[in-house]
């Protein structure tokens, strides 16, 4: 880590002189750069084996055909499954043996979404990884205001973060909850931010079909109708109710997104001995059998809908019921899931930046590294809560979304692979510094070591003395320091004036139409 | 956890009363059990193919016939050389192609590391993977005093605490150096306490040859002569100074030990980009070269005794120097070891808590996490330095002894592999809960939810208001309590009176037989 890139600097530069003052800005500067999404160049790891995957295949088709989900207060989702011949009893619908996973197969294996910046348009889907940020909390924490409810002007400071963030592909949705804003509104304030705060893909609103179809409006301002009519341009977050159950405002959501072509994540929200059995088997059984009605559903809406398969799992602390992360169970259920989502050959979402800790320290981080190594090695597609996450989803932390988007850059370098050439043999290098030698000076050495290692942008290295006098700081406080930096470094994406305007008006607009609602 | 874990009480418990009070210290009582060594029922990951595993044995292969090794101040590794068939010029080996490998066969592919209690006893090779804990530092850090030079008392605490728990399977050797006394005593002190504080296996001392001799005369004194003669109760870091150098202490010490039938991990010590080439590949075909010779010298010395294939990979920042852990090409060069060591025919040694952090912060973790999970995956057999290493090994910390301890639970429990027996598909369970249900009450959950998840012995998963009303503490602060309560918890393992006494007798007569030198 530079000085300057842990140095707070609240003055944004705008202007550029030539000559010293350009090196000075040029080294000051946070840098803009985005990486592309993961292309793992890796295996995936297959820890069940296929006798293991069949018996799990096998009984969620038996938990389909004979118990069933529920379709909740939704008579037309009803009779779309009557029609595609499922046995429909009540709000219960018994889906034959087989119906399910031949519904699926209209669903594209994978699918481009879209961002308004062509070059940050995300492939989802096959050999590919994209990050996106936490989503969900009503709280923030930050070391300056502690844990206090969030604002609108917290998530547009997320915004911007992930904007800046050179390892994060995608902008995500909910990044936190902007609690003074009405329910009934905030979510036209938080596309609004994403939209003009950030170049990159983004997701649309759930939390009622007319928020979705407040979405697709917008993004039909955005990017044009016709753009949108043809292309995705948002997924957006569809949570099973588990056990079995699709409740009515998410599936209105997802009818709404299917219908516009707009992807959705299909994802059971499972904590484990809670809502799935205590058991890795059982549960992937439950959350196999939810993906299957729930993607089968979205293709009964419209074939061929863009669709991720979900699996939000964590397991549960049995004394005191709490949910628990980065936990070997959860790893288990996520390596499972991935080998079954990708044997029905969809797009697959898990893992994240998961814990249960109420501070960024060092429970955060175990966890964390476990859940987001698990989740490259799994085989995720996209991978929603990538940084930020923190106390079991309730806090968005500001310097945990530093910390944590750090660490997605060594995902990237892992994922990448091994060379083999003869570059990468190194055997002149081997030749030439011989035994007892130093490999610092050496010409092979001199070609390759800017690239040759991943280099975070916020951990110390440094030697103790220099980090003593410096004050000793823990990787909270260099976090700390390192959002202020990239906050005041922040520039806004250019935009069309004209379609910003239009955004604008249209929140407005939508807003004075109705009273706020705080429920 | 529960509040007695992490409450210190100081009166170690040496009575034991009835009835209420034999139920309070059960309570209250640290657990003493010590799990078994891993066995892996899931596979290893296989990050590199079999063609780039190719090209890294024919590579290292050309290093030994055509670069060589140096053999430094040892007359009588250079003659066993050239009586194998080595083209010995002045003290550099040039190792004909194939013929380390075929030396390399008469190792054994697994062995058993005795304990003085049989119940501790390890198998190290196959599927099994032996945690020990760290290894060098010179430096001590807790929260009470902070970071300071390392003394006898100190390494008696973390005998005492390695003891003490469940998830390391061996008391390591330097757990730290205690700096308080001479250099060429120092030995005698460590293994006494090893050998009296503790019932798990143990290290020898490696600094001198001398030492590796006084070593196996108290592993006499303790096991008995014929017993050593016959049994491997002893495990020892031989270090190679890379690149491509066997220098004469370590290598005598390997050659007491093997002579001795004791087992030796023969370890290149690299850090990428110093010691090796700035690539993966590069570095994997030096390792390789070094382990070859190395594994090879010890059968010269004598056929069949027991040795692990070591590597010891960090990558470098290039910009300080400073060594990195933790790190992308760090797994890498792991994964692509224990593959290479496999195809050996070997036991492995890797992976480790590794952190370049000052602090057992966030940073520490991450790397940690990183390390732990790569070990796993990679196949390692011999962990050392699996908990309580911090700043880049200068400094063993108390309280991250405990944390990492903590997490090597996790990995126990990985390791385990998913059943998918009746009980564990829990078809009962979701036909009993049904859509909407609840699984925590169900007939399945109370029968598995005791053994269904891995549970902490330290983290914190209280709610947020009991947390905070508690203290708001963090990792550190909860390890800190945990640390004091363990000592506090502490008994001495019984041991026979007289072997206890034979020992001391050595070590002061030994002590009293040579002046203090402390270089």
């Amino acid at each position: 880590m530079t000085d300057e890139s842990t140095t707070t600097d609240p003055t944004p530069r705008r202007t550029r002189g030539g000559g010293g003052a350009a090196r000075r800005a040029a080294r000051s500067q946070v840098s803009f750069d985005v990486s592309p999404v993961i292309q793992r160049r890796i295996r995936d790891y297959d820890l069940l084996d296929d006798e293991t995957l069949d018996i799990i295949e096998r009984n969620a088709e038996t938990v389909l055909e004979e118990i069933g989900v529920n379709f909740v207060e939704n008579p037309a989702a009803l009779e779309r499954w009557r029609e595609a011949g499922a046995d429909v009893r009540g709000e219960r619908v018994h889906i034959p043996r087989g119906l399910a996973r031949k519904l699926c197969a209209t669903a594209p294996a994978s699918f481009v979404q879209h961002a308004r910046n062509p070059e940050r348009s995300v492939e989802i889907g096959g050999r590919s990884l994209v990050l996106a940020p936490v989503y969900g909390p009503p709280f923030v924490r930050d070391v300056a205001g502690g844990r206090r409810y969030a604002t609108m002007a917290d998530f547009r400071n997320f915004v911007r973060l992930g904007q800046m963030s050179k390892w994060l592909h995608h902008s995500g949705g909910t990044v936190c909850e902007p609690t003074d804003v009405a329910v009934n509104k905030r979510h036209l304030d938080m596309l609004l931010a994403h939209m003009t705060l950030s170049d990159k893909p983004f997701m649309g609103s759930v939390t009622e079909p007319s928020r979705a179809a407040d979405s697709v409006e917008m993004a039909e301002i955005l990017f044009g109708k016709d753009f949108v009519q043809a292309n995705t341009v948002m997924t957006s977050l569809i949570n099973i109710n588990s056990p079995l159950t699709f409740d009515a405002t998410m599936m209105g959501a997802l009818e709404i997104y299917a219908a516009a072509n707009q992807a959705c994540i299909v994802s059971p929200f499972v904590v484990g001995g809670a809502m799935a059995p205590v058991s890795v088997v059982g549960t992937l059984t439950q959350v196999l059998a939810e993906v299957l009605a729930g993607v089968a559903y979205s293709q009964l809406v419209r074939p061929g809908a863009p669709v991720i398969a979900g699996a939000f799992v964590t397991s549960i602390d049995m004394n005191s019921g709490a949910p628990t992360f980065g936990t070997p169970e959860a790893s288990q259920i996520t390596y499972g899931a991935g080998q079954l989502v990708r044997r029905l050959g969809l797009p697959f979402r898990s893992a994240g930046a998961f814990t249960g800790s109420k501070l960024p320290d060092a429970q955060a981080a175990y966890e964390t590294a476990n859940s987001l190594n698990m989740g490259l090695l799994s085989g995720v597609n996209f991978m929603l809560h990538a940084c930020g996450w923190l106390e079991g989803g309730l806090v968005a932390s500001f310097e945990k979304f530093v910390m944590d988007a750090d660490q997605l850059g060594a995902l990237h370098k892992l994922a990448a692979g091994v060379p083999a050439d003869e570059a990468a043999q190194a055997m002149d290098a081997i030749r030439e510094v011989g035994p007892g030698g130093h490999f610092l000076g050496c010409a092979h050495t001199q070609a390759h070591f800017r690239e040759a290692f991943w280099r975070s942008d916020m951990l110390d290295y440094k030697p103790f003395e220099t980090w003593d006098e410096e004050g000793a700081r823990d990787t909270e406080a260099l976090a700390s320091a390192r959002v202020a930096k990239l906050l005041a470094d922040y520039r806004e994406p250019g935009i069309d004036i004209a379609r910003r305007e239009a955004l604008e008006a249209y929140v407005a607009e939508k807003k004075a139409s109705m009273p706020d609602a705080f429920a």
